[in-house]
């Protein structure tokens, strides 16, 4: 069993740990600190605290998810607002604002943080139950009468996981006392042999997995574990959509493909690997496995977005990836970042934290402006220039607040604890699974380590790692597989390393004084689909990195719906920087389709002339005046 | 005005006429009637009659559509069930057996006839309100509060249309009574100038059109016109979907594209060409021309479908058309053959029957089985093998029933009274529209027509006329867009007729004893689409005359997925015949793709064979075992 200590005062870190150590994790969260510099992923905490979170806090308080906290104590007379799942917006902005204290005091957070977890505290009833959805007067009754749709689970799974960060963060056992209280009662509710019932929303699964891991409690790791084995029985029934779109078709032994909504898709498994991660029992990690490959290699988007349909918010067929359509909601790809750290957990693959970083980079990033307040909800892969959309998941610019508002604060905690999935440790060996600037301390088998590493990545391929202390650990480096070529030197000489797996391990690198120094090969990419992906047929995208481009309509002065891209030519950076690589001038051609819809083959030839194609970072459009994008551009053959 | 006499026993003809002479229609309904012989168009009225009407009956109740108008008046005491609109499809499906009580008596027909038709009357209340979603005692005070989805109206326009075909089939006015005085109340509650409101789901607008010209009664064109007027001040409310889904964003006259829910959208146009044949509004014409041309170019399929998005049942972008979630409802379908009518109608432009057709031989027609007995809600153009949904309106196979049964009985209906859309006269012109084996008979200005039709079409491009009675009339032959080429003779000699404006005119071709035969080449198409369909570049489709095929698992013996089609390569007729044309083969090759989702382009390049593909008419699939389907075929060049 690894419990963790509960973290005091004295023990405390800067490090977010989104995750605590496995029983059978082949690698574990490092013990020891992880500060993001000024690198991407460090300017990007820095928005989230400074600009995201207090956005979000706003919101909580203009739009009702903490006056129907207030309303139960007599506090508000506020209406109830909002969805079935209001509280959980409230308990993620808490999540994120425990890791962001963590890292440093700020008072406006720090009186939201106070003000909510006290709110929380005597809101709570005596039993332990806590959901403002269903505490009220007229509502009392419902209490888990409906799992299918109640999301009362869910809930307190992200009370649970906000109780979570504020012990590993700050030390403060106040919001564990109460998210306990709940866990405790849920445990007394479903945990028995003789219980029934699984959330409609996976969620709690893998928060419970966390609290078992920060007490020791092993009611919690069971009751996870009961709701897994009894998924799959029809028992939550069709509801509007079916059983497969609760992942309630098949029990999760048997399951082989993703199917159904895509967030509870996702969030499902990273319960089940956490709960493998505990138990050790392999027919859990077969089942995820089969379904990661089966997601990786059929039912993902190019930038790591998953779910293609709007109707149920799900994954679609095999090969079934719209661009214009793809839904890619940004909580799938927070989720698939989940998961695929889970699975590296389980595995020690490093190959996993290729899906973690193309999500990171391109779904997740899309998901947020520029200024770090405006939102997408789904983040389609083509924006047509008049674009018809009467509903906010399918807006054609990031919004201030969604009515379904789960994205924004799932942004808020995942940025504000980012540096966990920097680096994990395997007894003497430390992995560097993402790369971005930060400073590193970690106590290894053999000792402690304190390196810093230096890099504008992903907008460059240059990674500076200086060893400041060590006695000659073992440093183990991702390499991705879009990277084509990489050059290595450790102490200025050239070394070669075999990519094994998706690594390179440099033995006793981690040496006080040693600098190693790793650079990616960026040369832009033209990507082709499998041609199964009807979708994108005929049309090629282009990657730098990790980071997936688009053509917007900003950066070109013809008709983006208009060009094509000769894959054959070549791409060149041009002067003008973006924060994840230069915008990129591809050739090509500009064409004026002509003729009627369809036509006899091989219809009209439009006219066409040469034309410059100026790419962007996917994750950086929309931030101008509104307009078409899309990262698949036809090719100039087709 | 046109008013219509009120058809008695003494003038009953077999003929439907789904639509009544409209004062500026540039051509008008034949005073004579159309009875249809053994030709496609009979085999399937034939079908309706005999099997998906009874079938329709059985539904109505064993799914509680009758019995909710029966607890009413204390006959069912069972519970309520269906959509709030579960009337409808008794109207719809009394609609479809009036016409086909018409054609002739049959004892299943009549009882359901009398007996629902007494129902109706017995549930109305005094002020002449009927529906009973809204009067059930819980929901009495709900009556006309709800426009937005309350449904109240659209309901009435269905029991009125019922009614109007009860008159003109069977001189039989008790539902027209009926109709009358919930018409009556519905003019007294919106029809004064100082009255608001108009339908969330339009459908009574050309009800109350049809019966003002059945009446007379200026007060049901006026109300018509003024749920006309006034829609699109957004007044409906935003609802779940926002303004656009309900047309309710912009001004009839002055929106230019077709966006929203697409039944809604085309109902209205239907009835906003409606309301411009009675009043000459020629605002109203402009507005519904400029729409109907942005659908045709840019928002329809190749199989006259429409509606691209599952969530909201709606149009998409301009060129959005995916195949594979293509939602092309049935209702749609059969909506834009009403609203093509009624162009034809006001312009007198055959052309608008090329649209009319393309809709009946493929969307419409593939939305019901060969026993006539299971229907598609959404008609895609792709079915992949292992296609995923828990929703009965995205089956990978037709069902018995829709839970939103719209799509049944309106195929019924229109099955029923296909025949009054063959032909229709101007001054002293008979214009042949849809090809089909008929008896027509005809009376026009210059004297009576009777003429036969003999023909397989659209199996078999010939097609012949024998006049048997008249003094020399002018005949109109609709030559279709598809048609390459044309064999015309007329009385055995080979005549050179101008295709102007998608017509042929033959001046004094109706005359006793003539017989002109028309032979269109059937020759099979390869078609492209324009190259901004993003769904499709790099496929082709093939169609024969006005019917789209379809690769179908069950006719190839190679997964139908990996299949690329020449372009080039001649298309034969295989000996398996289908009622719409042969099993055509056409060359190309099988590909295996291996490989990654995305690669570096081009990627891995297939291992490919020669193979050849077996083609089906569209409409035809998936009447044997459930398998993958594709209208749209990668191109071998591709």
């Amino acid at each position: 069993m690894t419990t963790e200590p509960l973290a005091g005062a004295a023990t405390r870190t800067p490090t977010a740990r989104p995750m605590g150590p496995a029983a059978h994790g082949r690698v574990a969260p490092i013990d020891g600190a992880v500060a993001l510099g000024d690198g991407t992923l460090g300017r990007w905490q820095r928005r989230n605290r400074e600009a995201t979170i207090p956005h979000g806090i706003l919101r909580l308080e203009t739009d009702g998810a903490l006056d129907n906290l207030r309303r139960l104590i007599g506090e508000s007379d506020a209406p109830w607002r909002g969805l079935v799942f209001a509280d959980s917006d409230v308990h993620k902005v808490l999540e994120a604002v425990a890791w962001e204290l963590g890292h440093g005091e700020q008072p406006e957070l720090r009186a939201f943080y106070e003000e909510a977890i006290a709110l929380l505290g005597r809101v709570q009833d005596d039993d332990g139950y806590l959901d403002s959805a269903f505490q009220r007067a007229d509502r009392v009754q419902e209490r888990w009468t409906d799992l299918t749709t109640g999301h009362e689970l869910y809930c307190a799974g992200h009370m649970i996981q906000a109780a979570v960060a504020s012990v590993r963060a700050l030390g403060d056992d106040r919001l564990l006392q109460i998210a306990q209280r709940t866990a405790d009662h849920i445990v007394s509710t479903f945990g028995g042999a003789d219980a029934e019932g699984y959330p409609g929303h996976p969620e709690v699964e893998y928060a419970l997995v966390e609290l078992y891991r920060l007490t020791g409690r092993r009611e919690y790791l069971e009751t996870a574990q009961a709701f897994i084995d009894r998924r799959g029985s029809g028992w939550l029934g069709r509801g509007g959509f079916g059983s497969i779109y609760y992942q309630d078709d098949t029990p999760v032994r048997e399951t082989e493909i993703m199917r159904g909504h895509a967030v509870r898709a996702i969030y499902l498994n990273s319960g089940v690997t956490d709960v493998y991660l505990e138990t050790g029992d392999d027919s859990l990690l077969a089942a995820a496995q089969t379904q990661w490959d089966d997601m990786v290699t059929r039912r993902s988007y190019v930038t790591g977005g998953t779910g293609s349909r709007h109707k149920d918010e799900s994954f679609g067929d095999a090969y079934e990836l719209p661009s214009d359509r793809a839904y890619a909601e940004t909580c799938a790809g927070i989720a698939a970042m989940h998961w695929a750290w889970r699975m590296y957990t389980a595995t020690g693959d490093l190959r996993y934290g290729d899906f973690f970083e193309t999500a990171l980079y391109n779904v997740v990033a899309d998901g947020l402006s520029e200024d770090g307040t405006h939102f997408f909800y789904s983040n389609p892969l083509q924006m047509r220039a008049d674009h018809i959309s009467g509903q906010q998941e399918a807006a054609a610019q990031r919004l201030d607040w969604y009515f379904c508002a789960c994205c924004p604060p799932n942004l808020m905690r995942t940025f504000a604890s980012i540096e966990g999935y920097l680096a994990a440790a395997r007894g003497d060996e430390l992995h560097l699974v993402q790369y971005t600037a930060a400073h590193i301390e970690a106590q290894l088998e053999g000792g402690r380590v304190v390196l810093d590493v230096e890099t504008d990545y992903p907008a460059s391929g240059r990674i500076r790692i200086a060893v400041a202390e060590g006695a000659g650990a073992d440093l183990v480096l991702r390499v991705p597989a879009w990277a084509t070529g990489h050059h290595l030197t450790v102490d200025g000489r050239v070394a070669a390393a075999d990519v094994v797996d998706g690594a390179i391990r440099l033995a006793g690198a981690l040496a006080a004084g040693s600098v190693i120094e790793l650079e990616f090969d960026m040369t832009a990419t033209v990507l082709t689909a499998d041609p199964r992906v009807d979708a994108v047929r005929g049309a090629v995208a282009v990657r730098r990195g990790p980071v997936v481009y688009c053509l917007e309509q900003n950066d070109n002065e013809v008709d983006v719906e208009s060009l094509a891209l000769d894959p054959g030519a070549p791409i060149a950076a041009t002067g003008t920087a973006t924060e994840l690589g230069p915008v990129l001038e591809a050739g090509g051609v500009v064409r004026s389709p002509e003729g009627a819809l369809y036509a006899s083959w091989p219809g009209a030839q439009p006219a066409q002339r040469t034309a410059p194609l100026r790419l962007r970072p996917y994750a950086t459009w929309g931030n101008g005046e509104t307009g078409a994008m899309r990262i698949w551009v036809p090719a100039v053959s087709a």
